[in-house]
C-alpha cells in the first residue's frame, strides 16, 4: 500500500515538485508536467509522452538527452488533461514538429488528441503514435492497452529525434517499433493510492491474474502462482505466439517488475526467459531486467519483446543508442548543455480576467455555482461507491476523479460569482478547473459539457426555460463529438441522451423548469440503473471466468448523481 | 512477499545465472560472485565489494567502469563464504591490489577478514574498508551497521581506482566518505524470503520502525506512520544531528527505498528533504532518489547524507565521476573495451581428492558421515524454530544457514565417506561445504570448528576417547580464534565451553565415551537454554518498548542440539 503523503490531492503536484528538485540535471517543471533542463546544439523534433502519474519511471522519468522531451503528469491513474498535455508540448517544441506518444487508453487519447488539436491550430506540426503493446488487452492489435513496451517506442523516436530525424521519420521509427513490441503482463496484488480506504483490486492469495492490466483492468486468466521457470514459460510462449509480421531473429527483452516484484526474483525468472528465448532459435540483444512502468507497489511483472530485423539495422541502433534521463541511461550522449531557464512553477498562474455578467445573467450565476456546491458534496459522499462501480470494468479512477473535477469546479465557480461573473462565465471557468484536475477521460468529457452548456447561456440576460433546454441540447451534442459514444455503448451518454430529449419534450409541452427537469432527471436515472445492473452482472461473469465483451462505465450513474442534485439548485 | 523462485534453495545461483545473462555488457559470473566482462586500459587497484544477496542493486549491480570491479555473493541475507570472497577478490586483482568493502555485519567482517588474510599470505596487497553509516545501530560510529551509505563508499572508492590512484590512495578516500556517511532508515513492513512460511519480521499496521535494519535488526523507535513531510523531518533532524566532524555545507542526499515503497513516494518525501536541507543552510549537490540497497519488498525507505567539503574538492569529483554498471550510472567512462574470457561456470568445479583412510579411521568416517546426516535432518526440522529466536536479536537467518551448512555437510560427508576417507578428511570436506554454502556468522565458525576437528582426528588409526576430548578442545580454540566471543557473550561459545570442558573432565575421570559425550551434551543444553530465556526475555522487552543493549545470538541453541544429536550416532 501507499503510505507515505501529505493531503492525497497534493501527492501529484508534490511528486512533480520533488521530481525535479532530485532531477534539475535533466529535467525542470512546467504546468502539466517536465520538459527536459538541458538544450541539444541544435533543435530537433520534439517527443512528448505522457500519461497518468503512477508508474514511474513512466512517463517523467524518461525526459533527457536521447530520450523524450516532455512528459505531460495527469493525476494518479488519470489521464493528464488537454491543458496539461498542451502546455508540457508548447514547451518542448523547437519548432521541428511534436510527436506525442502514449498508451492506449480512451481518456489519454482524447486527452491528447484536442491537445494536437490546438497545436496544430497554432501552426504547430504534431503526429501522434500510440502504443499498444499489451497482447492480453484485445485481440486486434490496434485496440490493445499500452504497457511496459511505452519504453520501446520512446526510446527508439526519442533516438530518431537526437539523431536529426523530421518529423515524418520520428513517426515512422516509432510506428515500426509500436508494431514490433508485444508485452504480457501478470499480477499477484494490487496496489492502494495514496490516502484510500481500500486496494484499488486484489488478487486471491496464491493466485496469479494473467493479462491484468496496469491500473487492475481485467485479465484473461487466472491460475495458482507459477515457479520462477513456469512463468518465464507463459510468457514466452504467449509473446512468442504473437510474432509481429517482418519480424527478424533478434529480440530485446524487457522484464519489468510492477512494483514490490523485486530484482532478485526477476533476476531468477530472466534466467529461464534468457534460455527459452535461445531454445527458440533467437538472438537476445541488450537486455533489461528493473523497473520501467510501475504501479506503486503491485505486485506482478511483465515481459516485452521489441522484436528487431535479423541483421542489426534500425531500430537496433535506434534502441542501443545513448541517452541519459533520470531512469534510463546508456552511453554518452554529445552535444548538450544545461539550460539557465528559471524553474517555472507548476501552479496555474494568474486566474483568468472575468467578464462581469448582467444582473439576471449574476444571479443566474450564483445560481450555478451553489450547485456546483451541492454537487461536489455528492460526489464525495459517492466517491467510493462509483470507484467500485468502475473497477468492473476499468481501472476503478471514476469516483476519485470525479470528486477531484467537482472541488475544482465548486471553487472556479464560487470564485468566478463572487468577482460578478454571469452564468455562462462560471460554467466555463467551472468547465476548466474540472477537466485540469479531474484528468482522465471523464475529466475531458465534463468540461467539454460544461464549456457547451456555458457558451449556450451566455453573460446576459436571465435564460429561460427553453434556453436551458438549447443548452442542454448543445452540450449533448459537445460530449457526442468529444468522446465518440453512441446510447448503447454504456456509457454517460446513456443517460444523457435520455435527459436532454426528456427536457427537451416537457419544456416544448409547455411544463415549467422545475417539472420538467425533475423528469429528464428521472429518465437519466433509469437509464443509470440499467447501466449499473449490467455492470454489476459483468462483475459476477468475471467472479465466474467469464470474459465479458461489455464495458460499461460508471459514467451514466454519476451523470445521473449530478443532473439531480443540480436540478434542485438550479430551478 | 517473494513469490517468485524455482526451489528455494537454488535461488542465489539462479538469480546470479539471470544477472549475469542480462548484464554480460558489465559482468560475468565467477565463483562465488561476479566480476567485470570489461577490462581497463591500464590496471588499476580492484575494489572488491559484496554481502548477502537480497539486497539488489547492492552489491552485484554496482559492478561496472568507475565502480566495484567484483562482488562477492553470499546466499540471501547471509555473508559470503571466506571462499566466495578469495575467489573474486583473485579474479578481480590486476597486480595492484584489492580494497574490500561492505556493511559491517560480523558474519561479513569475519569472512572478508579471512579471504584477506589468504589474499595477503598469496602476496596481494589488500585493504579494508566497512561501512558504517546506519547511525541508529550504535552509539559508537566504528560499531554501526552499513546500509545505503554503501554505495557513497564504493562509488567514491571506484572513482579513486578509475582515476589511477594507488592502494594507500584508495584506502584513504574510501574511508573518508564512510566517515562523511550517514543513514537513518524506518520500516513499515517486512519481507518474506523465497519459499519461508512467514515473514521474517513485521511492524504492526500503521505503525513506523525507526533505525530498523536491513535484515530487520531491531530499531530505536516505533511510532504511527507520519505525513510525508513529517518522515522527512525525522530523517533530516536525525542525520544533522550526527554530522561528521570536518565536514562542510555541500551535501548529496541519498533517498532509497528498501522495496514496495516506490519512487512517486520517495518523491514527495524528497521535496520535503530537499526544502528541509536548504532551510538548514546546505547546498544540495547530485542528489538520488530511488532504490539502491533493498531488502526485497520490505516497505521502508532510508535517508543517506554524504558530507562534501564547503568547496567542490575531492569527494565531490569522485562521487560525480563518471560510472556505467547495471544499476548506476552517469557520465560517460572512456578507456574500458569488452573481454572475451569465456564465462566461468559458477558451479565448485571438481571435488577435492581423497587421501583415502586405514581402515580404523574410515570406520570412524562412516560414523562421522552418519552423524552428519542426522544432525542435518534434525536442522531440517527445527530451521524455523531457530529462525525465529533469531529474530529477536539478530537478522532471523540463523535457522536457514544452518540448514543449508547442515545439508551441505551432510553431502560432502556422505561423498567423502563412501570415497573411502579417514575421519579427519570426512570432517574437513563437511568443514569446507558447511562454510561454502551456510555463509554468515555462524558458517565461518562452524567451518572453523569442523576443521579443527578433523585436522586433530586425522585419517590414521581409531580415535579412542581421550583423542575426540583432545580434538574438542582444539575445535574450542579454533572456534575463540575465528569469531572472539567468550563465555558470557551469549554466543555459541557459552555452549561450546561447557561442552569442552565437561567432557574433558569426565574423560579424564575414566567414563566411556558415550557417557561423557551425553554428559557434555546436556551442560551445552543447559547453557543453551540461559540464552534461550535471555532471547525470550528480549524479545518481551523489546515488544514493550525497551532498547536491550544484550544481543544473544541462537548459537548455544543449535550448537546444543547438533552435540546431542552427533553422539546418539558417534559414540
Amino acid at each position: 500500500m501507499t503510505r507515505l503523503f501529505n493531503d492525497p490531492d497534493d501527492f501529484a503536484a508534490e511528486m512533480t515538485t520533488g521530481l525535479a528538485a532530485a532531477s534539475a540535471r535533466w529535467l525542470r517543471a512546467v504546468p502539466g508536467g517536465v520538459v527536459r533542463s538541458t538544450e541539444a546544439d541544435g533543435p530537433t523534433v520534439s517527443l512528448v509522452v505522457g500519461g497518468g502519474s503512477g508508474h514511474y519511471p513512466a512517463f517523467a522519468g524518461l525526459v533527457g538527452p536521447g530520450l523524450a522531451h516532455g512528459a505531460a503528469m495527469g493525476n494518479l491513474f488519470a489521464s493528464p488533461s488537454t491543458q496539461q498535455i498542451h502546455s508540457v508540448a508548447a514547451a518542448a517544441d523547437r519548432g521541428r514538429g511534436v510527436l506525442m506518444s502514449y498508451g492506449n487508453y480512451a481518456g489519454d487519447v482524447l486527452n491528447f488528441d484536442a491537445a494536437q488539436a490546438r497545436l496544430r491550430d497554432a501552426g504547430v506540426d504534431c503526429r501522434t503514435v500510440v502504443v499498444t503493446d499489451d497482447v492480453s488487452s484485445a485481440a486486434d492489435p490496434a485496440l490493445r492497452r499500452g504497457i511496459a513496451g511505452d519504453l520501446c517506442v520512446f526510446k527508439v523516436a526519442g533516438a530518431a529525434c537526437e539523431a536529426g530525424h523530421d518529423l515524418d521519420g520520428v513517426e515512422r521509427v516509432a510506428r515500426l517499433a509500436n508494431e514490433r513490441t508485444r508485452s504480457l503482463g501478470v499480477a499477484f496484488d494490487g496496489c492502494t493510492l495514496p490516502g484510500a480506504g481500500s486496494p484499488l483490486f486484489t488478487v486471491p492469495d496464491g493466485r496469479m491474474a494473467v493479462g491484468l492490466g496496469i491500473h487492475g483492468e481485467p485479465g484473461i486468466d487466472e491460475t495458482d502462482v507459477p515457479t520462477a521457470a513456469g512463468l518465464a514459460e507463459l510468457l514466452v510462449r504467449g509473446l512468442l505466439a504473437e510474432r509481429p509480421a517482418g519480424a527478424g531473429d533478434r529480440v530485446v527483452p524487457i522484464l519489468n517488475g510492477l512494483g514490490s516484484v523485486k530484482y532478485e526474483e526477476l533476476y531468477v525468472v530472466y534466467g529461464a526467459v534468457h534460455r527459452l528465448l535461445g531454445e527458440a532459435g533467437l538472438t537476445v540483444v541488450d537486455p533489461e531486467v528493473g523497473e520501467f512502468c510501475t504501479s506503486f507497489d503491485m505486485a506482478g511483472a511483465s515481459l516485452t519483446l521489441l522484436w528487431l530485423d535479423d541483421a542489426p539495422g534500425e531500430l537496433e541502433r535506434l534502441w542501443t543508442a545513448p541517452c541519459d534521463t533520470p531512469a534510463f541511461r546508456r552511453g554518452a550522449v554529445a552535444g548538450h548543455h544545461g539550460t539557465t531557464a528559471a524553474p517555472q512553477d507548476t501552479a496555474a498562474g494568474a486566474p483568468a480576467a472575468v467578464l462581469e455578467g448582467s444582473p439576471g445573467s449574476r444571479a443566474c450565476g450564483a445560481r450555478v455555482a451553489a450547485a456546483f456546491d451541492a454537487v461536489a458534496a455528492v460526489l464525495d459522499a459517492e466517491a467510493d461507491r462509483l470507484g467500485r462501480l468502475d473497477r468492473v470494468a476499468g481501472d476503478g479512477d471514476h469516483g476519485i476523479g470525479m470528486q477531484r473535477g467537482g472541488r475544482a469546479a465548486r471553487e472556479a465557480a464560487a470564485d468566478a460569482a463572487a468577482r460578478g461573473a454571469g452564468a455562462g462565465t462560471v460554467l466555463r471557468h467551472a468547465a476548466d478547473a474540472w477537466g485540469d484536475r479531474a484528468g482522465g477521460t471523464s475529466g475531458a468529457i465534463w468540461a467539454a459539457l460544461l464549456d457547451a452548456l456555458g457558451t449556450a447561456l451566455g453573460d446576459t440576460g436571465t435564460p429561460d426555460t427553453a434556453a436551458v433546454a438549447a443548452a442542454v441540447r448543445a452540450a449533448e451534442r459537445a460530449v457526442a463529438a468529444a468522446g465518440g459514444a453512441a446510447v448503447g455503448d454504456k456509457t454517460m451518454v446513456d443517460a444523457l441522451v435520455p435527459f436532454a430529449t426528456v427536457l427537451d419534450e416537457r419544456v416544448g409541452a409547455g411544463e415549467d423548469l422545475p417539472v420538467a427537469w425533475a423528469d429528464a432527471a428521472d429518465a437519466a436515472g433509469r437509464a443509470a440503473e440499467d447501466t449499473a445492473r449490467l455492470t454489476a452482472r459483468l462483475g459476477r461473469a468475471r467472479a465466474h471466468g467469464e470474459r465479458s465483451v461489455g464495458t460499461p462505465d460508471p459514467g451514466a450513474v454519476s451523470f445521473a448523481l449530478v443532473v439531480r442534485t443540480a436540478g434542485e439548485h438550479l430551478c
